[in-house]
Formats: structure tokens, C-alpha cells, sequence
């Protein structure tokens, strides 16, 4: 049990980080010196052990080795290994989990499986409409191909009362990518499943900072990203989880020859795969998918307890202290309050968020903004400190008070659209 | 116009290797030593660049830039100016094509977008049933979710004959991965257009290898890999090509955030981006993307028809010199023997091709079998030198003289299935 008193000072922040089962972890990291770092939530820190292992990819693996890689260096079993590294920080097992292609369309794929197993006639998804719009988009794409199908979206705890019988899949993202709010996966899963639908998590959010027991809540499929607390490196491939009493029927249409019963006896026609592997397409990015291992690795050698007693310890003291410190400010907390209820990550609005994130991006406080007005900040316990939240809200408060951030050079928008 | 007697001898390939205008390519690539590699047509020999950059990725845009390198570094650009360094080489225009994905996946978006363009009530997708499978299954798989929809296979001179009004899309690959021999893309596509269909051209044996010229065969979409004769790095992501007369009318189901209008607008409902950009997804594999730049730069810097002109007498000589020292030992020639129709592979069929590839690579000579009986060997002329072929020969030859091929280590078949 982490606690602190209700006035914090910097030093009982030291004391623990000193105390703090996870600290030697951050020594694995690499990160900017004089930055705090708290957008884990987007793309996480870079692993020590990933140059060693791309250079080891491009030197050897790739320029000596060649051709010979994909079964001497294991690059045909890489997606599965991952998998497997990644099942139990999910709660999946064993051969449930593979890690390949993008989380959008590994939604693709949950989300065709779903619907072909879901009880015939029925033609409606249901979703957050607030969610991360790729999951929105990816689903409207799935709809638009299937005669009658629809999307219904809704929000928060409009969810469980609008599962009914007409219901084919609920997909839904386990951590809401702006508020941090974390929906109940096995009530909702239970609720759905009662009504004779499917579901799907996104993990997005979640893997790697939060238990999670996929199993445990009797869940049909899931997908997610290993960029961010899993640290997987920029645009790393995503996973799928399909449970093993769905794999003897589930199909899905991205049906390339890795997701073949035989890939290498050359057939006409296609036959899937036995088990997970049906999840899978063509041939995947073999570099960005080795270096993912270093960041599960890292991962798995956390007890997923600590790394979520910390991670609800640290967005509490930085509620705690922006409340305390930027009072006058016209922060409004969008995050759950109650710990249990918040993932990760503390997400305030501001009408000024954006020059605000600059701002604090220039004092070398990197956290992101998200359209219309919303402050993210995400808390990767492998490797961000209790001191770091102190230093971040003291160049928060500075910022505020000093109106620092009403500089013009803060206002400007990316060019990117 | 490169010439060589009708018995060459060693000293004649090195007196060609001295006129080479590619030869100073080969030092850009990093090869091993006393290896003849022929497998470019299935992994790509490692550009000397791409440690360097993949380095840089790592160490400077990741751990130090990380979240600012999508703007900073340009991660959110990749996809685009990949697309655009290849376009030239394929016959694209600027706009045109976009990296991204995996062949398979950008196979599917090709056939949902040329099918949702073709006469409204056709539904015949026309392929050769001996295409590299996965073109198979990705088409049976999208043939699958739409009603009606039928996948006729034919072979060689038969696609010509099959093309009539029912067809909706042509869709073939340039240069078969197994005979080495090519479609005439100029023809096939003004007939099957002819018939109201629209055409997809699968580039995987084509893209960098020989002069390609898409909008010049008035082509609608094409797909390839990066990773065979351009260098990419294994499993790079892929590209996909689309005329710039469909981009206002076009569409695929694999509608991720990518391929929003606007993306950071985070709306909740889906509206495709202008022009290529609809062909994205999702949030690409960056340090496989980044390093894929390496091989692109490379192949721009030679001419295209340097490059073709080398081929056909590498590939020629090799077929010369296998009939002419392999005589009795039972090689068919697969390939075309018309080097007009030959793409830059030979493939000989052998009942034994399995031992007798495994004996070649312990020898040093890489190539590759495809089964049943299918030997063969790419050749890439920005690293493959003419005393390569007359080496790789010799060494067969002593095979075959001496049956060592016959050692039990060589019938061992991988554990890959």
C-alpha cells in the first residue's frame, strides 16, 4: 500500500521513488535527459535493449543471415513467441494471442469473426461513440459491406442499458482514450453475452498498465497496440486475442497465406489455419516486430499489481497537486476521480489546452492534447517517478502563474491534418 | 547492348562486370562473404544505409524525439514520400502510390475498390489459379463476403480468353513468382478495360527489377512488396497504386484514421481522405517504414534499363551455362527461354530440387524451392555480378558431377509448414 500525506512535499515524493518496487526498471529505459515524459499513453519510451536487438536484426538476422532468418532466427514463429509473451499480462493463454498487422485491422478482423459467430439475423454493433474514432471508422467500414448491418453509438453508462436482444457485437475500448475512465469488462461482457452477443475489447489503453483477465471475463475477442505502455516502439505491431472455444469456427476475410492450414504447400484455394493463427494475414514488418519484444519483455518482469498500485498513486498525487497548485487556473478534471474507476492517464480540459501542452512541451513536460480542449497526461509506471509528477505540476503552476503560455509561438497548430 | 560469345568462359563475366554501369552499386550493399546470394526475388540483400538508419530510428527519433517525430521526423509523411520515391520506377505519378501494409492487405483494399468501380452486377474476379497463393486466398476471402461473387481461375494464354462482359476485375501478378515469365501488362489491361473491367496489377517480381509503366498500360490499381529487388528489409511494409482517375470515386472497407479527412479532428463518423491517402489504415510500422527507405534510394540511382538490360543476360547465361555443364542431369527449364518474357529469375524444375537447393546453399549459393520440383534462383542486378552466375554454375555443376546432393542432411525438409 502506497500513501501520502495530504500535503505531499517533493521530498515524500523521493521517498517513494526509493521505496518503489519498480524502480530499477527505469534504468532499462533511455529517455531525454531533463524531460518528464508523461505521454506513454501515445507512444512509449524507448527500451535500452532495442538498439542492441534492431542493429542485431539488421546486421545479422537481415545482412547475414538473409533468407535463412525465417527459420533460423524464428521470424515465421515471432508472432506467435509474442503473442505468448503477451498473453499473460491480459489474461489470456497460451496460442490465444497473436501479435501482427495494426489495431485497426486487427479490429477488422475481431469484428468479421464476431459477427459471423454472433446468432443469425441479428445486424447491430454497438459502440462508444467517443471512442478512439479509428475503432469507429474501422467499424463503420465492417457495416457498410454487410446488408442491413448498423452501428449504434452511445456513451458511458448509456452502454449497459442499450445491450438487448438485437445485439451482435459490443466492442468497446476497456480505457477511454481522452477521460482514462475503464469500463467494467466483465459486467458488460456478462450483460452482452447474456443477450446472446459477442464482445470485443480494445486494450489500447490498458496492456501493460492495468491487470486485465480477459479470460476471467469470459471475452470473445480482443485487439490492441504494443506502442504505448507496452513499449514496443513507434507503430509496433498490434495483438489479437481470440478465445480457444472460437477457434474452430471463427473466420475472418483477411485471409492471406500465413493464416493458411499449409502456407507452404503452395495451394490453390484457401483453407484456415487450426487455432490462432486464422487471426493472421501476409508477411509482417520483421524489424519493428522483433524490436516489440524488448519492450514486453521489460513488461513481464513487472508484477502487474505493483505497476497498477503505482499507477493509481502517481494520477492522484497529479490531480492532487494540479488542484492544489493551479486552483485559479480553470483546469477541469475529465478523468474519473475514484482511482479505481481511472485508468493510467489524467486528462484535464482547458479552453487553452493546446498553447497550455506547448508550453509545457518547451519546459520539457511532454504530454499531448486531443481536439477540442483536452490535456492528456499519461503515467507509465516502468518508468515514470512520484518526483516527476512533482516537477511536472511545479512547471505546470510556473507556467500558469507567469502566463507563460499566452507566448504566440504556442499557438501555432501542427501542419499536420 | 551487352553481348558475350556463344561459350563464355569466366574471364568473359569478369570483363562484363568491369563494363557494368551498376557495378558500383554493389558496394552500397552489405553481402556475406563468399556467398552467392540469387534469392532477391524473395528477400532483398541488406542496403549498407540501412544500419545507420535504422540507428537513427531508434536512438534519435524514438528515444530521443519520440512523440514530436511524427511532425519532427516526419513519421506521418512515410507513407506518402515512400510512395512517391517508388512512383517513377513503376510508372506512377506523384500522389499515386502510398507504402503501407502488407501486399495482402493492400490486395484487399485494391479488389474492394476496383470491385466497387466495375459495371454494377458483375461479380467475376478473373486470376491464375498458379499465382503466389496469397493473391488467391486474399481474393477468395473478399469473394466470400460479397453475394454472388465468383473467383474463375485460368492459366497463361487462357486469361486472354477468358475476358469477356462478365468479368468485374482482372486482377494478376507481372512476373509469375515461380516461372519467372511475363504477362503482357499493356495488352491484358486494354482488353479486360475493353470489357468494361478494371485491372490490378500484382508488382511483387516486378517493382525495381524492370521497367514498369502503369499509367502508360492505363492500369486502375497495382500492389507489390518492398522487400525483393527494392531492398526494404524483411516483411517492409508494401505499396499500393491507384490511377488518380479513381481517387474521387474510390473505396475500400479498412477505413482506419489514416484515411480520414481529417484525422486530428478525432469526428466520430468516417470520410475519406482526397486522393491516395484513402489508402491507408492505420498507424504504420515505423522502424520497418523508415528503413525501407534505404533500398528505394538505392534503385533510384540506377536506370531502369541498365537494370533490365543486365537481367536478361544474367538470367540468359545462367540458362546457357546450367544446359550447357548440367546437361545430363535432368534440369527443365521452366522459365521462358525468350528473355522478352522472362522477368529476372530462372526456375528449373528437378524431382530432387529440394536436396539439391539445400546442397547449392551449403555451398554457398543461395537460392530457393518452391514444391513441388520448382529450383530458382533471382537474380537482382544491382548487387548480382555476371562471375556470380559463372560461379553459381560451377558450383552446381560439382554437385551434380559428384552427387552430393545426395547426402541424407540435404533431404531434411524445415520444420515450416
Amino acid at each position: 500500500m502506497i500513501t501520502l500525506p495530504d500535503t505531499p512535499t517533493r521530498e515524500h515524493c523521493l521517498a517513494l521513488d526509493r521505496a518503489d518496487p519498480l524502480a530499477s526498471l527505469r534504468a532499462e529505459f533511455v529517455l531525454p535527459e531533463d524531460m518528464i515524459y508523461l505521454d506513454g499513453n501515445s507512444l512509449g519510451a524507448r527500451p535500452r535493449a532495442a538498439l542492441a536487438r534492431a542493429l542485431d536484426i539488421v546486421e545479422r538476422e537481415w545482412g547475414e543471415d538473409l533468407i535463412t532468418s525465417w527459420n533460423r532466427n524464428g521470424w515465421f514463429r515471432k508472432a506467435y513467441e509474442l503473442g505468448d509473451l503477451l498473453a499473460p499480462m491480459i489474461g489470456a493463454g497460451p496460442g490465444e494471442v497473436v501479435v501482427t498487422d495494426s489495431t485497426g485491422i486487427d479490429l477488422h478482423k475481431a469484428l468479421q469473426a464476431a459477427i459471423g459467430l454472433a446468432p443469425a439475423g441479428r445486424r447491430r454493433i454497438l459502440m462508444e461513440g467517443s471512442n478512439f474514432p479509428t475503432n469507429n471508422y474501422m467499424t463503420q467500414g465492417v457495416a457498410a459491406q454487410l446488408p442491413g448491418c448498423e452501428v449504434v453509438f452511445t456513451e458511458g453508462e448509456g452502454i449497459a442499458q442499450a445491450i438487448d436482444e438485437r445485439l451482435s457485437v459490443l466492442c468497446l475500448t476497456h480505457v477511454h482514450y481522452k477521460t482514462g475512465a475503464i469500463h467494467d469488462m466483465a459486467a458488460l461482457t456478462a450483460r452482452a453475452q447474456a443477450a446472446g452477443a459477442l464482445v470485443i475489447w480494445d486494450l489500447c489503453h490498458s496492456a501493460g498498465v492495468l491487470p486485465v483477465d480477459l479470460n476471467g471475463c469470459n471475452a470473445d475477442f480482443a485487439v490492441g497496440c504494443t506502442y504505448k505502455y507496452l513499449n514496443g516502439g513507434p507503430g509496433s505491431p498490434a495483438f489479437i486475442f481470440a478465445a480457444t472455444r472460437h477457434h474452430a469456427e471463427m473466420r475472418q476475410p483477411l485471409t492471406g497465406w500465413w493464416g493458411h492450414a499449409e502456407p507452404f504447400a503452395f495451394e490453390r484455394d484457401f483453407r484456415p489455419r487450426a487455432g490462432i493463427g486464422r487471426m493472421l494475414s501476409g508477411t509482417q514488418p520483421i524489424l519493428s516486430l522483433g524490436v516489440t519484444e524488448c519492450g514486453l519483455q521489460l513488461a513481464r518482469r513487472a508484477d502487474m499489481r505493483d505497476v497498477r498500485a503505482k499507477s493509481m498513486v502517481l494520477t492522484g498525487l497529479f490531480i492532487q497537486l494540479v488542484e492544489a497548485r493551479c486552483a485559479a487556473h480553470g483546469f477541469r478534471l475529465v478523468s474519473p476521480r475514484d482511482p479505481q474507476r481511472r485508468g493510467s492517464q489524467v486528462s484535464f480540459d482547458h479552453e487553452q489546452g493546446y498553447a497550455i501542452v506547448q508550453a509545457l512541451i518547451a519546459a520539457g513536460v511532454v504530454g499531448d492534447f486531443r481536439a477540442p480542449a483536452n490535456m492528456r497526461f499519461g503515467f507509465a509506471p516502468l518508468y515514470n517517478r512520484f518526483v516527476d509528477v512533482w516537477d511536472a505540476v511545479e512547471r505546470l503552476a510556473d507556467i500558469m502563474d507567469s502566463g507563460r503560455w499566452r507566448d504566440p509561438a504556442f499557438a501555432t497548430r501542427s501542419a499536420v491534418t
